[in-house]
């Protein structure tokens, strides 16, 4: 399963790195970070992100997650990058502003969207349907709101592709959701290893604070 | 206003990003990325972020945020990194199991605090009164749940220091919050200028695309 996100320069982070936070608790999912060039990409706000692959590089996606933000102006208008997202893609997916990226890459077309509240209305200036929903999902598009909308996304998407239950087991995970005691259980059991080396890590600690 | 993270290897990045996303809008705040050295720091997943300071030269924070992460482990008995820490700040907040090194920084001792679920019973090693509930205020402590709790923290964070009007606005900016249309009204009216160049953008990537 390859799920490729494209980063370019004044995204939105949190539009990439809620549904990543996601995806990357997929088992045997890859997540590719793909960019015109390897360079460090920097979000609003400054937070730079490195690319993993670029986008020659970029393996066909099972799930392409397109990202949005003030750099999404750009991003429109950008030849290269457009091509990167009209490439053949199982689920073609994305957050807040990114809808307008699938927009511009002719994408959706007679399709329903959601994008971020304050943008709703050029959705139709692409020829999609603006629909005032947190996640819309239109045969194999799923676009949705913004910015923290992206979770809600991206557990749509495991929720299409994999099922409820690796669903809620992953919302738990990252406390997005309410704890339901069997999917807990089950969360628990597979931490189980893990858990026991970090209470070997916490004895060590509180004994050395206390030393 | 200094807001400094702190960053380590196998940190969960959710934890840092997503308050990221609430301060870096908090109007005239910094938010500095503090690790031990400028070296980009691969989060758990693979998503790799660059520092912006090293802890040496990194300003006195007004509100401190330590993210989690199975990287706590490590971070827990990195006495650089608990030096680091344990610098006066004005808050001293964590998100998901970075409650756990401000623990072993000693910083939690007598505090209520809140942690990942799946960490609780680990808070009372380091003396500190475990709380199951999603963001936790106790003196200039502000802990809080798992992964994207530091959303809710950061929020509140805005809400202590700032009040509920910016707090508000922001929640509402990253569709975190029920729209309030008098909120909506305020946050449209400030985005005027830059949603109208992104109107002209918008125009020319239509226009672009039926060409």
């Amino acid at each position: 399963m390859n799920i490729v996100c494209d980063l370019f320069p004044n995204l939105t982070q949190l539009d990439l790195t809620g549904p990543f936070e996601v995806f990357h608790r997929i088992p045997g999912a890859r997540v590719h970070l793909a960019a015109r060039t390897p360079e460090p990409v920097r979000a609003e706000g400054g937070l730079t992100i490195l690319p993993t692959i670029a986008f020659a590089d970029a393996p066909q996606a099972d799930i392409l997650c397109v990202p949005g933000g003030w750099g999404v102006n750009e991003a429109m208008l950008d030849d290269e990058l457009l091509a990167f997202v009209r490439r053949p893609a199982t689920w073609v997916t994305s957050v807040c502003t990114g809808a307008l990226v699938l927009g511009a890459a002719g994408l959706l077309d007679g399709y329903g969207a959601a994008t971020h509240w304050a943008a709703m209305e050029y959705l139709s200036l692409f020829g999609a349907r603006a629909t005032e929903r947190r996640v819309v999902v239109d045969r194999n598009r799923i676009t949705g709101g913004g910015v923290t909308a992206g979770i809600d996304i991206a557990l749509r998407i495991v929720r299409e592709i994999y099922g409820g239950t690796l669903a809620d087991e992953i919302s738990l995970a990252i406390e997005y959701g309410p704890a339901n005691d069997e999917v807990r259980e089950r969360v628990l059991e597979r931490l189980g290893p893990i858990t026991k080396k970090r209470l070997g890590a916490v004895a060590l600690a509180a004994q050395k604070l206390r030393a």
